[in-house]
């Protein structure tokens, strides 16, 4: 059987994880549960979103992902479970969904709200415990997504940061910082081989292109630039470095430090890729 | 099966955890092991008792409970195993489980001196890994609490804090503050409904009561008071607010910010909610 | 069946490590994983060889750990899977094997090199999701080890910290503080009983011993010295006090304070354990 994949905002300082697990056990004793992390920032869509994105790939077909970054607990904001591709996603219907819809639209989403699927008593502050996990669970023993609510045609999406190929270069800009400092850029995905640069949006369905082999230039936001390299290494500590990261995005690193401290770029600012090639 | 439960100070910065995990796993290979929390800050026994009694409703029965809050280790303090409900509570006998006996008392109590269900060699500071994670995996295996040790009449319980019904009004006191930095009261289980407020302790068996519907005011230490309100977004950010947690406590939250550093009050200090009804 | 247990220094502040568990539950849905633990600090080599050391005797025969302390990933750096005593290690080829091999020679190694048993696309920043993950899976699913790779000779490993006993002493120094600023020391093992105190060098092959039982005396890096107590609840709080630790080995502690912070010595700081008996 396929896991229950938890990714929420709420930490490990408190007990709001080991209780979503009691709630779980509870109802799929059977369910292996796993963390994917709890450790996003407080009510931060963008990032859960991207780490959201980051993780779904590297889940077995089936997986059921509970995602609770939920900043408007409370409100008037709609929980919801989504088939997307193989996998069964619960989430607040706030954008966190966001790079996955961009990809592929969801095969079916309800709003959760038979209470039958849902603790007895509902709390207006902490429905990871009494509305998101049960629905993780009773979808994970096999109960249809239509018995958990009605349809809803629309999932929220925030507007995606820039991505822009070129002729020779790609526009993108600063994600997120990592906790090593490093830069996330919305380049990619790129891979390298010996023909060339092969460009896969990462959160779009426009088309995948190539650029040619060589030298790869990527310009920071204060107008220096950086060959791209193959690993943080191939520059001697301190240095920053240009490179394609784990997820095939550009990163923006100082080797043995913080490009986050030590450049003092941050989210939003522009970045740009430029493929000069053997005669670059 | 239901899991074995793990609630302890030792934070996840070293392999104390790890090693629990590993000695469970090698007496009770088929336990499914979930964290409550790790993060209890070390030696807080009164934290370790609310978080305790937060957890044990969400977990499903017969779930075995192993707590490490344990300060004495190594003193004359003793290692217990209890049964509570339908549940079993390895800890030591410090008052880690004063809320839950305020509820009910304890079914039975045992001191855990066989060493035949002790690790060959006990240590005299890590009980966890030597004496209670093997202990909650021989009593998950079905091993009777009474072959643990000899029987214990009665358990150490700390003082409760203060929680006073009076005919139109609560009074009681803060508890501490969450990792958002919203005070948790004493003043609880409180659920509010159209006939109004429906109140029934929450460590004690003192009789259940009811309060009129309409407004409440949460008077706060130094003497301002606050209207209760659904959820903190009723009020603007970075205003106060008294709401009802999701454990039924009443609790003071800044909205968008932190309660504790905004407001400056801190456990033990006085809170009292009123009941005005709609003529308020 | 065992579990596959993760060491790493990924943190949890990120998905790094719930993205290799993904990987893992895709190729071993069965396996049951734990977390040793993933707060080593960035790239610190001798203290996860330490953590693996401390950990290795609590788990079940058969347990397959997956090590991912990793500071030269993507450079030439060997990743390796070993067999020792009656357990299956992946790890890089960088000395965080060290005292495990001081004890006891591996039975066999191998390079992770063949791409079968790796994922399709390997990074060259993540080895624990690509390389490492897989591997312990695959072996944890019965692949045999030199199916993965070519034997390897020789591990490496760092040179150990001094450890060195004499006649009517132990001269080691201070390995690291853990997270309760105690000083661990290379003194050990030790055990106390009336009969005297039995040594066993923890991480050598080196023969066993006895010294005579009375006061032993702890002489710090500024050579003041201590008596070895029982526990650090032995002496007033805030007292310095010397004791025998969770893992045999000697540990300079100030009771309910730092000892880091508050003596100020380090790793490498020499330390001297002297039994002067019944007579002192």
């Amino acid at each position: 059987m396929p896991p229950i994949a938890l990714l929420t905002d709420f930490g490990l300082s408190d007990t709001y994880v080991g209780v979503m697990k009691g709630v779980i056990s509870e109802l799929s004793p059977d369910a292996q549960v796993i963390d994917v992390t709890h450790a996003i920032p407080q009510g931060d869509i963008r990032l859960a979103a991207f780490k959201l994105w980051q993780a779904v790939d590297y889940f077995p077909d089936g997986t059921v992902f509970v995602v609770v970054v939920d900043p408007g607990v409370g409100t008037s904001r709609k929980p919801v479970a989504v088939t997307w591709r193989s996998l069964q996603i619960i989430a607040p219907d706030n954008g966190v969904l966001t790079y996955l819809l961009c990809l592929e639209p969801a095969k079916s989403a309800v709003v959760l709200e038979n209470e039958v699927y849902q603790l007895d008593l509902v709390s207006t502050t902490f429905h990871g415990r009494d509305i998101f996990a049960p629905a993780g669970a009773h979808i994970w023993n096999g109960v249809e997504l239509e018995r958990l609510g009605r349809p809803l045609a629309d999932l929220m999406q925030f507007r995606p940061p820039s991505l822009e190929p070129g002729d020779r270069s790609i526009r993108g800009e600063i994600l997120h910082a990592d906790r090593f400092g490093n830069l996330i850029t919305s380049i990619g995905r790129l891979s390298a081989s010996t023909s060339g640069y092969q460009f896969q949006p990462w959160y779009s369905q426009s088309p995948a292109g190539n650029f040619p082999a060589g030298t790869a230039r990527a310009t920071l936001p204060d107008g220096t630039s950086l060959d791209l390299q193959t690993t943080f290494g191939d520059v001697p500590p301190g240095d920053p470095v240009a490179y394609i990261g784990s997820e095939g995005l550009v990163e923006i690193a100082v080797n043995g430090g913080s490009a986050l401290v030590e450049l003092g770029f941050g989210s939003g600012d522009p970045v740009e890729l430029r493929f000069e090639g053997h005669d670059g």
